[in-house]
């Protein structure tokens, strides 16, 4: 059970994620900074929620009007708007300038196949990056778009295409007050959310993983299940994946290395911990193309070497007939002088002589190993 | 229908490129700064259009003499000199001498063949890149020579070997004064035409995504109506692609971390956006020609696989037939006494043997799994 | 038998390293700092070991509270304190708070499938790696998760899954005073202890060379007997080897140029030799990676070539008998007119032309190259 | 004629340069410094020709004895000296002694198998690299050693190993005095020879690829009479050249970037030019690379899928006649009771039956897409 | 002769490399500077020879108490002491403590499997290399351990695991005063025998390249003499050559780069002459690793095209026998009512439809260009 379902894993990351990544449908020449959704549309309304919170509270709110984000910003310490829906560009047109955010980034939000970066300004911080989910009981990922925007007043803004249960435990988190999360500033907000798109890149290796641990484990047992289109969809999924890492990378490496002032010291631990988890993560997927490859190599070469084998012993086969049928035949002529066809003894004789040249011939394959 | 259509999308990207970028046909030891055409000659005449404009009105004409260019430059803030056709060098000429551009410049513009590049002067910027376009009616795509002259007196000389449509938008929105275009500065105009050039490369780079998505669902649907040659053609073609992106993420890597005067503050965002477009572009045509790769590696191991699992099923029959038709040699040989030949039930008893042998190979190489 | 034993060599290495050390079992936004044991349990307790020694005397106790430890490392100048088991996290809770250790230290220390590392913070050194250990008569290696730490007041932290015998001889040293480990610092104790960690390595890199070189003789002696499994199982094993080292070497590197008050200048020859042990071993295991690829290349090119002569051998062989079969058929055909079936010498005659056919085809062939 | 003739071409680039730039044959241990010439010997006797010009008039002269040529090096501005023939180390010797040059550089002029390198001394550089020469009408390539010294007094040495028509049009300009060449310095006249060089590596690149062209083109009429080895002798020549190149791009990089006081502010943009070349050569010879060895992988696929085609055909055809040829068996039995053999229409009726069958197996190979 | 001579050429560099330089066999926890042999004993017993030399003399003695070499040492300007056997450490341990190394520098002399390396301390440079050469009459290649110390006071030793010929031009050119090596100071010394060093690998790189060579010209004089297994084993030795070079590479950058009092200005050219020389060194192995690959993959590739040319020309002629056979077959049969059988032209006539059949299937084939 565990096997078929396995085999079937991500049937559709690559194809996915380059419909998703690699278009960027805006016309050509078309002037910058005028707000368009680029991508296909996801969700029916655009959601705004929003959370302030501080050591001693917090409050969730829907909000409908983007403009009364900023007013809701300044209730405690620390404001986390999120935004689900991207497909109409005014109420981020609003939130953009209410918080004073540039126009190319305004931009950068709403184009669904941006590519994922970071860009610090010097009173903001911009991440935009793909946010991967492993539906366990489907046993597919899903993709979108995800953007964050950490401000110095103390607000983070992000942006999804759809609405996604990703960042319920840290919802939590806050609810609950558990942990430094109420305490600490709005960065630490923004480090556990990256933190949290990480872990999930995390769980879609791991089950490429095992779904390729899984087709191991066929190959040992019943190397002719695989489907050889099988090892080539896992080796492009997992080389989707190590591309989708390496600008994670990239984004983990400036925060790790940023001297903004936006970033409290006491979070340079954390940051160095989330740009150590890229690292690892990009080695896994390395590792996960390479197996893929070396898996897929084993493949062919295997499935070469039995047809090999194969065919050696049909040959043998054949080729131990080859004197044999010649001999039937010369008995078979009708020549009026053929001495032998006389003989009483000859019938069965040359039966002994079949069983001769076929043993003789076996065992000069065997010992020169052709059979 | 679209499917056949696309088979045949970008035939001759490669060729064209390599016959454009791949020959310098200056003899070997030509002076230097002596101004020659190098390449074919596309237009029939060298036509000049020059675009004046500031904030408040634009005018654009049609220059006959290139010494009325300078004239003509000082009538409003910023003015686009428009040149197509290089095949004649005096316009190029009267053009540098009036502007005080260098003559190897001069002759980097005439060069058809010359290398994408920047070069950064103390008094001017200068780019010489290759303009593709994807014509979607013919499914061919043009390539041509652009170069961009940035001035700090605020003119921007454009210089094509053939007139094209691709900068029309950027003329309308000069022409309509819609969005910033007419009320920032010349840095702003070229900026706009650069990025103009690189979505023009993204829509190449769509096509030829695109013809890869068809071959590869026609690869799923029907493997044999596959054209090898198509998978390297494709190959060589995102291959090209990648090898033109390379020069162009060199040139706005220098504009983006560029500290000429010429650039304004407030372009920055834009130009760290352009390099952006080129890092995506090139990471975009590096995954197709994985993908490329990828697919035709694919497409061999499969055809080999096929080709040796019907060379299996046919040497399975033909071993089959062996000793059946050793069996009829037998009782066709002449000896006169062969006890069995005169057995009422001799014959349908060997059809019996015929059976048994048959159906028990069958089931030996069902099990072996040769069959 | 010393064949068959290494053929066996060392058979899970890769499968044991990548479920070590590619999982994070952590669940996806799982508040960080809240200490958690990710990894199997392999040890039944928590044992803690301290040895506390200077230049005159060495003293060993088992600790069972590890709040004693502190008190404990105020005895003599240096303190050693080796926990083995991290299923349970309170007791390096306890040791962190009581040494000062950062929580996201403390959190890597239990992470048993964290990337190996190390993070030079103002008062303490944390290095993590994986300790290889091979052992000699199963033929198996043996990984576990290492951390160290080294703190300013001379005390050394080493922590294990389950405790091993590796560090006994440096134990050892201690206990009898011999070489220079009582009288230098507690940098010299770090440095001995990461200096047994990759001498272990070594022995690991030993391991799979000699089962490397066990497989080219066995391929040159016969290379029937080479299973292509073992040579991709090699192939793999060399590659988690290098993939492990990697980041050794990277630790080393920064201890190397670590300018760090922790490290005395006189420890600094030693931290260089320690580099260049991790970057030759690292280009060992390069080389083993290369060679093992190389191997395989060249028993695959070896079996087709085989492979290509025996078809050969046996086409020619069939070719030989066409022609004869065909003969002997025609003399079997049943014509009422067949003049030469009435002559008395033709069916000796026509041996004959057996003999000359076959001894022409088979000049021939021999001739062209074939058989 | 064309394609015969571009078939053959360049036919020992790559022997030639392996046999001059891989040897070399000092005895190992050798006194530094004491001259020797390496390498064959290509000229009959050593020649000197002098020029000196400067904006108003050139003088040439053919110099005997070397130590002339510090006096006649005083008569203008600038001197060009042009030395052909390595084979007799005195001539060099006097020469460096007159012009105060290192032995060391002495040296590398008469060692014909030194490495392609720039050396930037207090007062002179050196630069030596292989000279290229494409004889278009032999369709061979020369390679000889070149060096060059320029000294800061205005005299630039050219050192061959044989005499050669390359230079003539740097010597008609400076005749002629057309262009700047007069008008410069001596860094300017440096400038050109290496231009003039890096030109005749393009027109060799040119001729690789031109030979490439004709191979694909070839390949596309007429697969058959392409020969496999004609297509790793361009692989191998277009990787020679690509070796070949990489360091005269280093050569350019220094020359571009060097802050010698030898180099006037003025030829900047000419150094810039030729390392522009320089790179934009490295590009087309990876390309070239590239292109041949796709042509290559190419081919190889093509004629195992040929071949495959053929077999499938073959074996299918063999196959049909399997059933055939074991029924007409059946039917020459001699058994006593056939019931069969006595009908009349039996024999009719067994040619309708082979009919039948034969039809079946074709339509079913048909259909299964196997012929 | 000569061919069959060189087919055997170094046939176990790799293989004697591998053992020397990839196995380090200190048991894993031996304290460190406790000096103990590592590797085989190679020489009976430790002989010192000692030369001091100023410009005006020079003395050679044998040394029989290491503790003597420091009082030798002061005699005249320059010292060169030459030790040859390293399997006893008291010499080394002696010699040691006579002139100041650190023990961990004695080590690296006794452990004759280190790294290739340099390092430079504030009062000596210490480098150990592989010492190759080639022994052109047995053609094999020796390769042993070489560490050179070069002291402050201008004392050189050099330490051997046997003694060897290589450095004896050296030796020859301090007795007989010719050259530079008595007038410049013991850096220059240092120098000389270095560049002796590179000058045996340029022949063992030479004796590869031959190797190769006399391969190319015998696969294409007759490839089926070549064995693929010379293929491999050149490859293998022209990888170990690469992989010795490259460290050299790192040991003559950082002589070329070195700000070290120890080495007067007058030397920088040499020592850029070493570091050009292990470029050049560098990049030949580099092209015969290339060169190797690219004769076995082409040897590869024509074996397939060979096999497949038989392959097709065999299955034609046995698809040509297959209607014949039939037909033979048909007239074999024993209905009794066969028409033909009794027409007194059938049998002729039927000849003359084989002769018929085969002509056509012939001309078919050839059409097809199977054949």
């Amino acid at each position: 059970m565990r096997l078929s379902r396995k085999l079937l894993a991500l049937p559709n990351l690559d194809s996915h994620l380059r419909g998703v990544g690699n278009r960027k449908e805006k016309p050509p020449g078309h002037p910058p900074g005028m707000l368009v959704h680029v991508g296909e549309r996801r969700a029916d309304r655009v959601s705004i929620r929003a959370m302030a919170y501080n050591a001693d509270s917090a409050e969730e709110v829907e909000i409908e009007d983007p403009e009364q984000c900023l007013r809701f910003a300044g209730t405690r310490g620390i404001t986390w708007i999120q935004v689900a829906g991207l497909h109409d560009p005014e109420p981020i047109r609003k939130l953009g300038e209410a918080f004073g955010i540039h126009p190319l980034i305004q931009e950068d939000i709403l184009n669904t196949r941006s590519r994922p970066k970071i860009e610090e300004f010097d009173d903001y911080i911009f991440v935009v990056a793909k946010l991967l989910r492993h539906d366990q009981e489907a046993d597919t990922v899903e993709a979108q778009q995800f953007s964050l925007l950490f401000l110095p007043d103390g607000s983070v803004l992000t942006f999804l295409e759809v609405s996604s249960p990703v960042f319920e435990p840290v919802l939590q988190r806050i609810r609950s007050g558990a942990g430094r999360i109420r305490r600490w500033g709005a960065d630490y907000l923004a480090w556990a959310l990256l933190d949290t798109v990480i872990d999930h890149y995390y769980s879609v290796a791991d089950a490429i993983d095992e779904s390729l641990l899984d087709h191991e484990d066929l190959f040992h047992d019943n190397p002719r299940a695989l489907e050889p289109s099988d090892l080539y969809q896992l080796k492009k999924e997992a080389s989707a994946l190590h591309r989708l890492v390496r600008p994670i990378r990239d984004i983990t490496t400036v925060l790790h290395r940023s001297e903004s002032s936006l970033l409290t010291p006491a979070l340079r631990p954390y940051l160095r911990d989330l740009h150590d988890h890229a690292l690892h993560l990009l080695e896994q997927t390395e590792d996960l193309r390479e197996n893929a490859a070396s898996l897929r190599d084993f493949y062919l070469s295997e499935a070469s070497n039995r047809m090999n084998g194969i065919m050696k012993v049909l040959t043998c086969f054949s080729t131990i007939f080859l004197p044999l049928t010649f001999l039937v035949g010369v008995y078979g002529m009708n020549f009026a002088h053929m001495p032998e066809l006389g003989l009483v003894w000859a019938y069965p004789a040359l039966w002994g002589i079949f069983a001769l040249i076929s043993a003789a011939m076996f065992l000069f394959f065997r010992k020169k190993d052709w059979l």
